[in-house]
């Protein structure tokens, strides 16, 4: 079996991780994900995009919300409301306890990849769940409406604000666990994530880019737009507002260089202009965990027969 | 009526704040609370005595335990056990509301005192709870076992480690609110809180020991000590391993020259020696709200009688 490396943002990042967890043994699938939507609320660390690929490999996650738990209670966040404190970020009862013990272990000097280890092997998580960084990497939105944390503008704004460019900060460093796991890689996918708020961030974190760019296995990334519109979030309504085609196409020509490989759905398999980068026209939607796996599947023949030509 | 102000540690002084709640009209009851107790756990800062203060004027306290809310869940905290998070120190998903809204109010540049008032607010609370300090005034337990934070001797080793000394920190300044409470005091009342780890440290702060024992006005403590024993907690053990006697007497020696009139338990008539200074014997038992009030009402009779002499 290859070694897989998955490059993620939340719930598509989380979709296709469990494709691959489902296909691949322990010690064979590692996903590097995004912290840049990471904030502290409430005296907590909350890193959304690892928290939604943990529950979804634990099988905890709510598939209704594509956030948070499963059979979760809003006792706490209710309270908080009473008591005059920010309810506008929903936080669950149980979802609560992922950041309490986060927080816990940060302040006892533990860094977020240790902490996530953790997490992890407590939800009996077999896979390898990574953060970019062990620092703090915060997005800014430049938006219509100024400058906005990530997720004022996120879930406060409900992405609303237009979007004229995406910040991303200087000088952050990848862990010597991302680097290890890139290093070994026999494939790198790049999910079917918001490719400016979700992978961009990845890609920006030192020296992750270049080390892609210069890997000489097979790079694939997976189109998050699938008929010209995005699955969930604001992919679409952000390429429109930065001067893009809103298209599976327009996704693969902005990865440029740094794939070998692009799938998108079937149903833009009219519309898709080939260019000369090898495609793969397939299924791409995810609701369950079998459509998961067959993405998976389809990504893995269709790249270890590209490498064996 | 007179302006009372209270100084209090967690049960005891609560119970006694609670009295005086049911008899005073809104702005003549200030209770200046002790903040020695706080730490800062999961992320969140906790404040133990000042909830306890909170919740029992609010009539939310758990009359079983002392500490915590009525009513409460614990789905947060047992998730927290799941993920290898610390269990000991008990969280409520109701209690958890609080601590979490404090610190987000104090990462927000609120001050502890700020803090302390919008949750009494929200609360319908109508007297005013006071924080002794803004400033952190962490107290240590010197012990057989080493030198303990206060949570780790209180809680998790259940007050068993033998207490040598207690260490308060130095250079802790009162607030502005608490001076101007102590400046229009027409009436002062230690709690029937622990001398050592609830009144000492509001004592301690600075120059809060000075203004009382210069205070014009009459100021009252009531004993901790019943019949030889601690109505709860640790204050009885804390005085045999301190080398005083145990005994309503020590206490009314302990505080010597900082009080005028001490208020002992009727259980305590024939044993009590009475000195010089004026004393009140009556029922200090406060396990009812007519208790409570009734104790309140009592000690207001008695020193006001004595002013009027």
């Amino acid at each position: 079996m290859p070694h897989v490396v998955l490059l993620a943002g939340g719930v598509g990042g989380a979709k296709l991780a469990h494709g691959f967890a489902q296909l691949l043994p322990a010690g064979k699938l590692t996903i590097i994900v995004n912290t840049g939507d990471d904030f502290q609320h409430l005296g907590l660390q909350i890193c959304p995009d690892l928290d939604t690929v943990t529950y979804t490999l634990a099988g905890l996650a709510n598939p209704d919300t594509g956030w948070g738990r499963t059979g979760e209670s809003w006792r706490t966040l209710d309270e908080v409301a009473r008591l005059g404190g920010p309810g506008w970020f929903r936080l669950g009862d149980l979802d609560l306890a992922t950041h309490l013990t986060r927080t816990h272990l940060l302040a006892n000097g533990h860094t977020l990849t240790a902490a996530t280890q953790q997490l992890c092997q407590q939800l009996d998580i077999i896979h390898t769940i990574l953060p970019m960084s062990n620092s703090p990497a915060p997005t800014l939105i430049d938006s219509d409406e100024g400058l906005l944390p990530f997720q004022t503008w996120f879930v406060a704004r409900q992405w609303q604000p237009a979007v004229r460019r995406v910040c991303l900060p200087a000088e952050v460093q990848a862990t010597p666990q991302v680097l290890k796991a890139l290093e070994k890689a026999d494939l790198v996918v790049i999910a079917p994530s918001n490719p400016f708020v979700s992978i961009d961030p990845i890609l920006n974190v030192y020296p992750i880019r270049a080390m892609v760019v210069d890997l000489p296995q097979v790079v694939v990334a997976v189109s998050p737009i699938i008929g010209g519109q995005a699955v969930k979030g604001p992919a679409a309504k952000m390429m429109a507002e930065m001067g893009l085609p809103v298209s599976a196409a327009a996704v693969a020509d902005y990865y440029n260089d740094l794939i070998d490989v692009f799938v998108y759905d079937a149903q833009d398999r009219e519309t898709f202009q080939t260019d000369e980068r090898p495609a793969l026209c397939t299924d791409t939607w995810m609701t369950t965990p079998a459509q998961r796996r067959r993405l998976a599947e389809a990504i893995l023949s269709y790249t270890m027969e590209l490498t064996n030509q």
